[in-house]
C-alpha cells in the first residue's frame, strides 16, 4: 500500500501556507521545500481543484490557504492529493468460480470487503482527528521554537501582517 | 493509496482452507475463485513464506493453513501479500531547503510523519483485530448456511473428516 509521494509535499505546503500572511508564489514553496516545482505544482493544483487553497494573481500573487488551518484535516489534503479511494477494491469473488453466490443473494457487501472498509474507515478517521493547525503548532513545538517567523523572513513577508490570512477563528 | 489485488484473493482463499480438511491443490483454489492460476500461485507462496499456509506434497497435496484459523489475523495476510510496508513514507523534507533543520536536530519523526504513522497504526489495529475465522463466520451468516458444505463436496473431501486440519483449540 502506498499513498502519492505528493501528499508530503503537499501537507508541508500547508503548513507553511498556515504560518504567513501573504500569497506564496509555486515557485517559492518549491524553492523552500527543495522540490522540483513541476511536480508540486501537480499537488497545488490538486488542492486548489478540492478548494483547500486558491490562486491569487497578480504581482503579489500566489497560493493562500481558503480557510482557517483548523478547518482543514489531514485527510481533506490526502484526499485531494491521493483522490480518496479505498485501499482495497472487491472484485465480488464470490460472484465467480462453480459456487458462485447469485448477484441477487449479494446485498450486504462480501465479509471480507467488510472487514478491509473498517479499517478503511479507522485509518481516515485517524486523518481527520489532524488538521493543519495542529501540525504547525508540532512543527513549532518539535522546533523549540516559532519556526514560521523564520518562513515569514526568508518570503519577505511585509511588516503589519501579524496574523496569518485566514486565521479568523 | 491501493493495496494489491492479490490481498482480496489471499483472504478468500485462507477463508476456504479454514473449512476444509484436506490440502488443497493451489489449480482447485484457482478454479473454485475464477482466478488466474499463475497470478494466485504467488500470493500462495507468499503467505507459504510468512508462515500463514504450508505446502503439502505428494498425490493428496495441496495448501493448508499452519495454524487456526482464529489465530490468523487480516492483518497477517495483508502484510504477507502486500509487504506490510506504511502507507506514507517519509522524506525528511524538513531537512531541506533553505531554512533546513539540521539531522542532529531532528530527533523525533516529523509532525507529519507522526500524524501519518498515526493512521497506519490505527489501520492495522483494524485488521488485527479480525481473523480468518471471523471472516469464515461472517461468510457463513452472510449466505444463512454454511458455505463450506458445499465447498467440501465441490473439492471431494472424503467423509471422516469432520474437522479442519488446524482447528485444534
Amino acid at each position: 500500500m502506498k499513498l502519492s509521494g505528493g501528499v508530503e509535499w503537499a501537507l508541508h505546503c500547508c503548513v507553511v501556507l498556515s504560518g504567513v500572511t501573504v500569497p506564496v508564489p509555486a515557485a517559492k514553496l518549491a524553492e523552500f521545500h527543495d522540490v522540483s516545482p513541476t511536480y508540486l505544482a501537480k499537488q497545488l493544483q490538486s488542492m486548489s481543484r478540492a478548494g483547500l487553497v486558491r490562486s491569487v494573481q497578480g504581482q503579489a500573487g500566489g497560493y493562500v490557504l481558503t480557510r482557517s488551518a483548523d478547518s482543514i484535516t489531514v485527510l481533506d489534503v490526502v484526499d485531494a492529493v491521493d483522490g480518496g479511494e479505498p485501499a482495497f477494491h472487491c472484485t465480488e469473488i464470490r460472484q465467480r468460480g462453480p459456487l458462485a453466490t447469485p448477484v441477487e443473494k449479494c446485498v450486504k457487501p462480501c465479509a471480507i470487503a467488510r472487514a478491509m472498509a473498517a479499517a478503511d474507515r479507522a485509518w481516515r478517521e485517524a486523518l481527520r482527528a489532524s488538521t493543519i493547525a495542529d501540525l504547525a503548532r508540532d512543527v513549532n513545538e518539535d522546533a523549540g521554537r516559532d519556526v514560521m517567523i523564520g518562513v515569514r523572513g526568508w518570503l519577505g513577508v511585509p511588516a503589519g501582517h501579524p496574523l496569518p490570512l485566514h486565521a479568523t477563528r
